[in-house]
């Protein structure tokens, strides 16, 4: 571990199906400077792997695990309670009225044993979140968080710029 | 296993506050001869504990396996994906649209992996469809659940009678 | 019945527009080795012919049954009333909250009577409990799902190395 | 059917439990001048004998079924499919979003069985639109119905000028 | 009326963009030998007008009222409230969850004013319940039914007789 | 209308039993200085009275029109229908999901006819709102709905003083 | 201000992605002959802007505003705490539930700051509804808002007429 | 900062009718070893304030947010708008659902700013996740929350053979 002490976050989804999902979340990390690492791995059909993955993540260096489910979604569940890392579960938009689904089944965790959930296919929020989570031990982060949140409001500021002045010679 | 062929059922609850709704199940299960095995044991709280009960279950002559949970309900889910043996899940009423998140969080399995769900807090139901099940295997159950139809049905033309003598003598 | 003790499933679908949502389920019992009979039979549409076959079901050998329904989904309700045999619902899919109608029609059953419900067209998953059930008094069938859980967990696990021996080279 | 050519109403409950919910119901019936013949008979419970009531229902000189049920409210439908008699369903209430799944069962029926639905415990409502139907034939129902409407408004508008009474000595 | 006594239902619609809807709702009415009176006058874009064609229906012989309505479907309610023939409500799918806003809106109706409400865009079954209603005072109309039901149901077994050949020869 | 200008509002409810929803709708817009004309009246049991009232709203001085109502809660949409005062409407709670039955019966109106939506049981945002609205043409209401808003400010610091207070004495 | 008198609002969406919802509300409103300034700004990404246009609305002679939001929709409820002045709500339509997210967000304020809302996509709703808020202050908005009306109204009849000949002659 | 470097978390709630949801949030934190500074403050009656306290957490030397808030649950969106610590959400039980508006209003926020949420009503699980993101960088914490999951785990397993005992003996 003393080799290598940037902020590291592991990616799950249950599913390869799940993947285009992350992509975004993947990315950003990456573009932010946080080490992603990904698996495919499901609560259902291979169980046992998940609650590996969730006991030895700490020992890996691994701060911070994603995780992305649909329907009864309990990968997030299952690998929060084997770790004692944040975990955070991005609900996975489904036919079942959008993915409501997912959202309760990730969200709605037993006391004693919390997720960190976002919005509905939400992956870039998760690695927001994780980036915010990780600022606090890794100060780095935090001027790239707010270089990032200037950007994003300046987009906004240049779309409004840009109504306004359609607007006025229309 | 020789000296004891009679059917046998686990019914797990994920915290002690779910007893009362699996009550009237492990009693209508024990009256209908079923021996019951029942487990507090929870999947976010005791995982491990909850992984070998799925695993050792078919070797402890279980077959089939009952569970009950409330909110993101995922007992039913976990154990299902430990063995293959039927898992019937019960989701537990909650403050939340009165457990429509239990039931989505046990119902809503991957494919690969079914939990049997009854409906919300459906025990009585989950015993009879143990029972329902372990009929094939154990022949003298079958007399059992017809006797068990007909008595019900009996109550309901019971109370047709009465009800139809009040409102002749209203 | 003495010629043929093969394990049996009678697949029901209340109208031809429902037969896509199971033909998984009816290729995937084959596959496992288990006799399918198939039925378009409607709770509404012919009431007396859903009946007859609940009924006569078991002397036909059927030793478990799958209906596949939506919307106001009373069929697996409506054979269930009729045996003792385990049915396994499948709610339908619909355009009303992707449908959650068909699911609470399916698992809201009332005390005596239950149904074991699966996910929203979730036939592969009925196929699979169905063996499951049926595995208790067809011990060949446990093999068969064993082997078909290592092949899942297999198939995910590939996806899982092709995933991150594609992150590395990225 | 000579002797007695009243209009006839069958107000049937699945449950002796839902008797309360149509007491009203078969009150205002009987005020309006209907003759009701009252069953407890379960779609699930008592399929055989909801399948008789229901093709029995026009030789007995009944004109309109009314059906209240709850949850997975089977009984209408089922009686709809055994009768063309027009079938009034009442979802009954239940913990599970305050009755959506009666309401759904009831009312989403296939193309070609229709079910009448009022609102959730819509029993007073159930009443008058058998009424309403039954003045088709019946003329002498107009009558009363339209001083029941008048009766109605009369006492909206006493409660009016009483608030505004007592709003003015405010 | 003395020269036309052939049934005679009305079918209203808010919008023409409901008009698909209703279709087939007009046509199976005109099958069956029913007369057909349809408008399209809104609720709040025309009320003065969907308030006379109400207090008019009668007078003009029209025994049953139709209307389709989406989102906040006030159509059938306002109708009924100016009118005591049976109004039929349909539910017009939405957006909003598959039409649920469209069944609230037209179900859930006050004591003392009822809509027979049909399925989310069930307009057959809104044609066969007022079919249905007026073979009590039209007996011509119940042969028709009984036909229509035995034709059902004879394509529903002509499908599993197609089904069950081909898994035959499968 | 010379006489008086101050501003004027009527608040109706649809039945006496939604009475208590507006009692604080109707004491703050007095608090505030507006006047209030009360009516309880029923779009579907006094429709015309419902008519009536709307259409005459204007002439009487009424500037803005508030109506709070259950389930199939058509009186805001049928008001908003027949004037074009501003109409707000206050979705009552019920059982079904906590009033959302309520929420989209008024909310969801077509196109062309729009009632201004405040949340369930939210009678005091009716009244701020109207008097927001007011304020446009009644600038002595700006005043007080500024120092309404500071009081409430206040109230909320107070209250964190307390807590902080107790929080650092515990 | 004495320059320009004339009846002004504010159309505010939180994001470009929402700018076609409220397209048709610029258009109507222009129509009506309302002056309007248009603006994205987010009340997440561009918090410090969404608070300061709240709070220069009133001083730039603006009088209504509308705002445009999806999903977790802040954005009307927090231009509302920074002004008195009315602001109407738009839910925008998502993929959970047909926009449920953004209804329940918009309209369920708390105690003391109203937003006035709208249906789902409903936005020449909002720009009916602003108009008909403006004309208590500004007399010639209601002569148009009644031509609108008498427009709508004919549009509707002419299409009733188109339908009922065609009826006619089919 | 240097005197005071232990873990510290700001808990906010929008109103004092609030509190009691997060006492037995704040209770944990501080058995946790964390300090915790409680405020009452509003999205948006005291928004200034909100706005303030997000913007100054940092430099206070707040490293987590925990904010509670009902239906148009804004605050925790707007507190994370205005800061980059992590926002921690916890979504109020209403009357609607049980809670959904709030858990819609907390959890679907736009792209770019995190709320981490928790299940309804879900307050210990607040405190837990801000102590397992607080422990990345406080290592002391794990150990407590280590402590904290095993004395978790032992009570489930006393009740378990608590249970079990009281089975054997029946």
């Amino acid at each position: 571990m003393e080799v290598n002490n940037s902020p590291r976050v592991a990616v799950i989804v249950g599913s390869d199906s799940d993947l285009p999902v992350v992509e975004g979340c993947i990315k950003l990390l990456k573009n932010l400077g946080v080490q992603v690492e990904a698996f495919i791995c499901s609560a259902h059909r291979t169980p046992d792997k998940a609650v590996i993955i969730a006991k030895e993540a700490h020992n890996k260096g691994i701060e911070v695990i994603i995780a992305a489910a649909g329907k009864a979604a309990h990968l997030p569940g299952v690998l929060a309670a084997n770790t004692i890392l944040p975990v955070i579960g991005i609900p996975v938009k489904t036919s079942l009225m959008g993915g409501l689904d997912s959202l309760l089944s990730i969200v709605q965790m037993p006391s004693g044993v919390p997720v960190a959930t976002v919005g509905i296919d939400g992956a870039e929020n998760a690695a927001l979140l994780a980036v915010q989570i990780l600022s606090l031990k890794h100060p780095e982060l935090k001027d790239r968080l707010k270089k990032f949140r200037e950007e994003m409001a300046l987009k906004v500021e240049e779309k409004n710029n840009a109504l306004r002045e359609k607007l006025e010679t229309d």
